[in-house]
């Protein structure tokens, strides 16, 4: 049974995610599609980028994940279906899909075109329902990618810029807020892999006015009311209250600078 | 595998949902539940009405729609289950099925009163849990509408008043906002076919104190902050602010009405 | 086809609940996953013991039922896996479990500890990812719940100590308000069970200022703004208001004491 996953910013009020539903079962009848989530807040693509890189290694391999955070729909951004990591990738050329094809070398990038796969007549406000829907449909159902559209270079595909962390000065790396999680704790883009091994080294973890040092194990670490700076689930530095709501007792929020200082290298 | 969809006031915190589907579960283990809303503000026939409307036909034929916003439930009104348009509908006779009925001829309405195919005890509190769900699985699994309960006539049907834009005066059509979406664009009653054919001519749309000269053709056209109208995936009319909240930055609500002016005809 | 139900306090906004489920289908491809609710509030175990316990016996037998509300995540808090009413349980040894197994007399409760069932590398603040998942999924699949780990003594497992009412003084039941529904009714957990029969006495429930004598028998009964006691789909004494919010009209909220009074016996 192939697995569509789907990622959007519709909300859980209206209809809109049950329209893509009811159009991929129509394609694909034995679909098992499954939600990792409709509260991107809207239009937010930075964090439907975080939130698909944090999601899509937990899924079997040749999954199709359609994601769906398209502020620009019905202008002339395209479209794009991709395959990475064993994995298959629709959504809008908007930045959406490019830490996958930055973290893979892969030549697999299509331009959806191909409007005999596309659900007719195609409106100007919801692809998601007219082509990406139905194209995620065709791919999970046994389509070869080549057949959506012609091949893309890499660098034709939009990038996006706010992904990453960077060393501002020696022994500095400067990253940001990406999003506030459920809990209200700040995840940031500040993967392990850019801060590079610690050994016995306790970094210094500064946002705004608060000085974090070290990072802690757990959740239960540390005191009430305290932040806190631990790796989260995703793998990045993550800001969080024990037992409290990070966002709210920080007065941090979304786009916030972080910085990590570690012993000049 | 047969398809189920549900559409709910009943919210994401309990476990109300979860017990629908444990129980449609349990009548046709091989049920493909699928969620339309559960976010329909509490008790809003209307808007549940004119969800279920904007998703059905997005589903594969013979899909069973199961919807559950019932203000009644415990009193005297009925559940109704009805066949149209190639799919069944069950759902309390409050109006929630009216357009449906309205739109499509069918002589496949039916009573639920068949207490066999009930959940037992059944609760004056969760018609949904004890009748709906269980008729709607059965459904599902082949029983045939008629083993319902009896047939009802059209006329028999609860009504629903405020579904569809009037022409007030010659050239103005009058409608309503029905509901907010996730993005906060304000969604109209005011469907294509209401209004007629446009050709060439920028219709005026008024609501409150806001103007609007014109369709736009998408959310990215206009300028920040300055509503536009377009057609929404549903079909309809609808208010929206270039990348932004219309109803919080319009001050506009459901309920409100809106007016189409078109020239004279 | 297999059943796991999920209940988190994961909410709708992240990748968690997408992530729970990539898992589950990464160990058994044929599980179909049914979410109770993931809007528990935050660490709140007693509100997810309470949702769990009224939702579970709506499934059919041997579905596996996956509960992650996790303050302790890390710690040295066990995770165990439990038999009992012919459902299986996976949760955190906090009390998530203890009602399912005061009710029920068991033998059938296990520490998890055989890590060759986990997804590694273990974390230490995804639990329900890297352990609960995984196992559940292979409890799915038809693992032996003896295979989990070494088999554990009811008097071990952590208690819940507000999950009952309790007689304070003859004829006077104490309980609690547990839960704020999406509607705003005022959830109990005083159970039918807990006040016995009440054959024609209409009881006294008084909760903050408000008193109400008698049990309704809908929603739909009463005034509008005027509270009602009634049983609701749980078998719990629910306080609600007519087409209203109870919680915000009254002023009541988790946690706050509720009395019932019948003649004393």
């Amino acid at each position: 049974m192939a697995i569509i996953t789907l990622l959007t910013d519709f909300g859980a009020k209206d209809e809109y995610v049950g329209v893509l539903k009811g159009v991929i079962l129509g394609t694909n009848p034995m679909a098992n599609i499954v939600d990792i989530s409709h509260g991107i807040d809207p239009q937010d693509i930075v964090a439907a980028a975080h939130t698909l890189m944090a999601a899509y290694p937990y899924f079997p391999r040749a999954t199709v994940h359609a994601a769906v955070v398209d502020p620009g729909v019905g202008t002339h951004r395209s479209i794009i279906a991709v395959k990475a990591d064993g994995h298959w990738f629709v959504a809008p050329d908007n930045g959406l899909l490019a830490p996958i094809l930055k973290d893979f070398d892969t030549t697999d990038i299509f331009r959806v075109t191909n409007e005999k796969l596309f659900r007719h007549p195609v409106s100007r406000t919801f692809h998601g329902r007219d082509i990406i829907a139905p194209v995620a449909a065709h791919l999970s159902a046994g389509l070869r990618i080549a057949d959506v559209g012609p091949a893309m270079a890499l660098d034709e595909i939009h990038p996006l810029e706010e992904m990453v962390a960077k060393w501002s000065s020696p022994g500095v790396l400067e990253g940001r807020i990406v999003s506030l999680d459920h809990f209200g704790n700040l995840m940031t883009n500040i993967h392990a892999g850019d801060l590079g091994p610690l050994g016995e080294e306790q970094p210094l973890i500064s946002a705004g006015k608060i000085n974090i040092s070290g990072l802690s194990a757990t959740y239960a670490d540390g005191v009430p009311e305290e932040p806190i700076a631990l790796w989260s689930s995703r793998g990045t530095i993550e800001i969080a209250v024990k037992e409290g709501n990070a966002a709210r007792i920080l007065g941090l929020n979304k786009g916030a600078r972080v910085r990590v200082t570690v012993k000049r290298r």
